[in-house]
């Protein structure tokens, strides 16, 4: 089940067809996101161009404009489209080389559309748990937060910056894989917390502030590595940065203004760093004391269960076979 | 807190004075249990011979004993320990080469004490959480299970057959490191059902009845890996064939003898042969199944955050150093 | 040279052209396996499927059957092919994307056979050894036991159970790489006894009743893990648990049967446990005794061989390079 | 060849003999600084404690303070002795255990000198360039920069910060191994400055400037990491944090206070972030442009080259042995 | 910016465009070298054999000769067509299956020329620094050096035998990736002899002499590794035997014969046989003194900054992406 | 059983007691080899020096001279006495800090033997089969050589070469490990044949005498590597270039003399260069064919087999543990 906001007004296009279920042969006039815009080349009869399409279903397509001899009509077309744009394409769907694809021939045309033409919204895969209900458990956790120091930084971050909570509470947990949908990082957040909630409650020597902290911040430098345009995708920045020395510096910028004391910045700092575990997955730091193991193996478990219950559920769909191999984690994936 | 039964009547001799609290120069009158037993030695004076001792605090010291120039007495002496034995040492403690150390002058001895003239309890950590209190969360999980094939099969193995089970529920869950006390093994597969419960709650995909009912058989291998006697111990052939295959040969011809269909077999055994995550770490097999990966993730955030825990309380007693190295994870541990 | 039992009577259908060797543009009237099968899908014309057939040459091929416009039909035909099915092919071969393919276009079609239409070897690669006289030379190291335990054990399995010698005796000994035709997992076997057979020459202080015993025994986990359908492929149970602790707890089950004495049992198990040399390959156990090092090298050093002269002799008929690369071993092999 | 400011006043103390000098039975009275404390025990005799000392020589040793049997006053000296203190020490050095040590037996004994008793620079490496002619070509770089945007950010830092200036120029490079001296990281920047100076000789397409910016900028979060007290030490924060992501946030606000445009602010950020090459060593990003590779490479030189050199010197000194095991690059080195 | 020698003399047929400015559907009336040549095959209309071409651009393409139905005609064509060939091609090119190919149909056809109908320095990428003035460097190199038993190996190899410098001082430096190009091993030895001269006069303990004569020979062994014939390859030999063990023996045998002494030829051997710094990348010892261990990082600074810088230019001609793909380094490369 | 060639005199000095045997507080009065010489120190009473002393059994011990306080006096005892010697010791044994060792105390004392005073055979280990047969089984496999080409290569470096052969054939395998006795590595060398020989019978399109040529001699750099003192000890040069080289040159040198054809030649060669099978053990190639695979795996089954072998056999006779730690292989070794 999935859940969308209501929407507010009706958009001139919106999507017809996924394309999960786009079949061959097919009249196409529907709307898609260009991922990726290849150059012009000439053909036998004229110009084309070819461009990756895709949708919120996760696919992806090849599109292949082919147009007639006039060169600079078809560099009109092909100038006004770029990456990321709504393209409005008419044409019909194919087989080609085995794989599937839809091909433009004129008078029909492709053209991208204004940001008033059609609802971003269609594009990315929607929130799987409701986002208010959401940030309730978000604002439960930090209500239960008895030192103030800790508490004085998360109200700070999640409640007094209404703009960013409102952003946080929607942005993806990550580009492909996992929690990859509207309220993911929200949701994932709150899934390592309650892995943490469970481990105070058996290991009672954890601080329970400092781990529901940690927990709650440890993803936040991913609202500056990924961003949602008409889809998710990596920041030029972030790409070269990433998440983990972002999410740090952004924490310890805002602990500095609030003078949080050192050994507590130093060990919400210190799980933000290490939360990947070592330093083959990203961390500069290991985790080196027992709140930030236990971040550290929550996140783990939350983005593993998320990837490996997806994918199972995708390929049952498609597949009879018993198995089906999981490039990521290089293993094959028992389906029955 | 630890958890005691009653002693039941009193013994002859009883522990005084916990390794941990021994100092230098102490007049020694009391019991232990023979770690390791080396070879009688002549020296300028006679024959000695020297042991490793220890008792439920973990700590080791050497032990020896200066005989004099009788060879067959001295030997008489040694013949009559053996490793695991429980001895009576009167002598002094005493600091050599910047170690702790016991020394034994005759006409103070060395004797191995019989079974009935020590409790055995006494060696070993005492349980963290009452038993009868885990063994009764034990079987509230087995009620809650729905499918009626894995049902059997927890019933079979912990409700029907009463003398494992009171094995099961004492049981060790490691030499050393992690829930190596008394009850430790039952203390530990709680905790793997606890995440797994929590993993059921936000991931609704997962088959909760296998994921639970693998969560409790994980470990049933360490019944016949390590062993209790005077100290917690690896048998023989658990160190030739290890937990994971004996308890899945044990899992399997169970349920062999049960008829339990063959995809909830291949599934259990699936998970208890998984459970280690990879080849690296003694699974013959990666998890190919979402409930497997659960079991997994499960089985180590438990163990890993009862040793750093554990690790933590202990290292904090005995240094002021903010930092101490973890021998096993190879890493600074934190203890501020 | 290979060695086929003599066809006892005639199939109505038999194989006429290895797939190794059929040229474009070729009429094709044939039978081979179905080794993937893929749904129906709509073409501009009417609906089409694909499969991936292969035959006992090792060879896959791309099908595809582009039927009329009347899906009720084409699904018809569709539905009555199952994996593994031997099929009656009617069509011609053809390139498409540079690869070799086959295609059937109506009135043309493609059906299952029936079990008594074709002969099953036909799609199996042949022994390279006779059989009957792998058989004595197992029989011959069997006889040559001394120590009667062992030799109990051994009776036991290849001996008293003739069905499971049968079995035994033309067994492939892996899905593919070495070994991989009728015979070859007993041939194997006794390559493995013949290497440790000389290491026992030159290492005296080798046990060599436990040692042959060990390589006799090692792989017998294959018997459950691969079957032999129309084609040699790995059964939903081999690869969730795997031959090693398959074979473990086969033969400690019989073991406890026989009442095999624990130090030998504890060998024999540790040898099929540790035989693939390290978690990496997937032993739960290293060898920790020298017989069992000894079985572990002659198992690597056979399958190795076995893969890299069947490579070469293959690779050699095909190619005039100097080099090819062999994917499984990642590296060049120098072919001359 | 070592330079040493010269002394601007005397001291209470100095001190006489290095450690790497020191003689078994001599007398001692002579100051050390206090690496590790360790607490009190009894002994036969009374209470005695030890402690680690060192001085610049970069030994250490341990040292033996054998009180009598008054508790209370042994408590009173040990007590008024911390980390990081420099010790007047008054006893014998001696063998024990075939080590060499400290004793102090009583009426000679120990105590913690005040900050003015004694010169701190006595207990540091002196610097092996002339700090001021390296801060002259600190300058000369910074002024042969010709990007504005670059040139700004260098100047804030090195140029108008004279505290910062001061400290930097001075600053160590390292704990051990590498330019773990008086201005050694000042030293190994310019070194890495040189060979990327080199590399822009060669290789023209590298952008000078913000390659040799990040040369400069790459270290100086090992202005945080590690401390100089009276010896070179890991921070708390440093521990926990690193100096690399420590690096970055500084130089991140800055620019940001600077208004730096971003592709130059995440160059020089990215520089920073990837200089150990892979998440291995503590980098959260591998360098992904060729000024990113060439600081690598630079640094990775540098600091290797440095710690061979080091090494041999000092070895060289005092065996007569071919090769001399590197405990930290694993592997013997060749002195001749 | 590239060197070519003045060419002597015309030939009769040159290239006339680089693959690298192919378009669809152009005439084809052009020479290129035959990199990998495939077997004929029947097609529907006759027989058919496919070449992989390139040139000097590094792109290669597919090409295709669909021939008549005459079977003796068209292998005759096929037979005189060697791979390193330089052929004639008629034909046009074209996209097939998304790829560019050029196909030739009778009555155009397709000859290998003769060794003087074609330039072959036309198919290697040109110098790009002046040989000569590459060569008078290197003979500045060795005329700076003092040690007159390292001079005299040096001036034996580089000065007396003039064939061998004139083949070296044109030689590329490797097939692909980096210095690919003639006189790119020279290049690259010239880089890394700056590289070491830079580490000299920033380490004074390093023996100069030592050093940079392992610098100009390290990678001598190349000569023998890879051959130019129309295109860089390498040789049989060199692939069973590689340039690190024919780099050192050739050195070894020149320096016996010059009765060079030992200490001397020992360094210089190692710093031959320890150049790509660990077994995991060919060199059977790691480097194992200073001067050994800077030339390691030397070599590898050199080749992988050529890799990054060369790879970014290539690719930043290509795309607009931000980030590309680095196959051989298995990261993205940023671009901008 | 061990076989030592009858010995042709008596010398002044023979070993009387193996050190494995040697008591505490025993008199010494006995003659060993010096493995290390440390520098002399002042003490309390005088000046005094350590050494390591071993001897045949493969034991060490340390040895302390005390002298009195005359520099100049046990300055001379200590200049005299250099690395390898063989000493005559005067002192008592002793335990001192848990470890055993022997002391000399003036008048007793030490000094160096000349050559003539001892049998340096008393310092190796025996060889373990008789030399002459193993010449005698060496020359068989030679003269089964039918390929003239690789017969001409091994009859020239093995029969041909008295000398070489008579150092060959009593020269040890290695240092410690495996093989560390007279005609250790002959030994080796012929079981790696054998290995050969009968994969060889197993696999026919291996080229028998290709292999049995690389088995014969792929370790003949150990000639180099190793050397035979009074103990058996790496060369400065073998540690600087390693066996695998060093053969590689011997052998190419030898053929080239010979003319070997290239082909033979590359195989004979690549089997040297590769035998370790990866980067990782010294090969700077990977085994590329079917021979060199098969001498890689012989060559491991051979120094494993020995190594473990001889391990449970020493470990045995020291133990009554089941198992043993086998430091080099990481992992315990089970002795029952």
């Amino acid at each position: 089940m999935t859940y969308i906001a209501s929407r507010q007004f009706a958009y001139m296009y919106s999507k017809k067809k996924s394309l999960a279920d786009l079949k061959e042969g097919e009249r196409v006039d529907d709307i898609f996101v260009v991922k990726i815009k290849r150059s012009m080349k000439p053909y036998a009869k004229g110009f084309m161009f070819s461009l990756i399409l895709s949708d919120a279903s996760g696919k992806s397509i090849e599109y292949s404009y082919w147009g007639e001899n006039e060169e600079a009509r078809v560099k009109e077309i092909h100038d006004a489209i770029k990456e990321d744009d709504v393209v409005l394409v008419k044409g019909y769907s194919r087989i080609f080389n085995d794989r599937p694809g839809i091909t433009t021939n004129p008078p029909d045309s492709i053209r991208a559309l204004g940001r008033g033409e059609y609802d971003p919204a269609e594009f990315i895969n929607p929130a799987k748990r409701p986002v208010q209900e959401m940030v309730e458990e978000l604002k439960r956790y930090i209500s239960g937060i008895r030192n103030p120091q800790v508490k004085k930084v998360l109200e700070r971050i999640f409640i007094q910056d209404e703009e960013f909570l409102r952003k946080f509470s929607t942005h993806p947990g990550a580009i492909e894989i996992h929690h990859n949908w509207t309220g993911g990082l929200l949701q994932h957040t709150l899934e390592v917390a309650r892995y943490c909630q469970l481990s105070c409650e058996m290991f009672p020597d954890l601080d329970r502030d400092v781990m529901i902290a940690g927990a709650l911040l440890h993803d936040i430098g991913k609202m500056q590595e990924i961003e949602v345009t008409t889809r998710i995708k990596g920041t030029v920045k972030g790409q070269l940065k990433g998440h983990i020395p972002m999410g740090y510096r952004a924490l310890a910028n805002i602990m500095d203004e609030l003078g949080t004391d050192e050994r507590t910045a130093n060990k919400l700092l210190h799980i933000v760093l290490s939360h990947h575990g070592s330093g083959e997955f990203g961390s500069p730091k290991e985790p080196m004391f027992s709140e930030a193991v236990a971040v550290y193996y929550a996140d783990d478990m939350s983005s593993k269960l998320s990837s490996v219950t997806e994918f199972t559920k995708e390929e049952k769909k498609s597949t009879e076979n018993d198995f089906m191999y999981h490039t990521r984690q290089r293993k094959n994936i028992y389906l029955r």
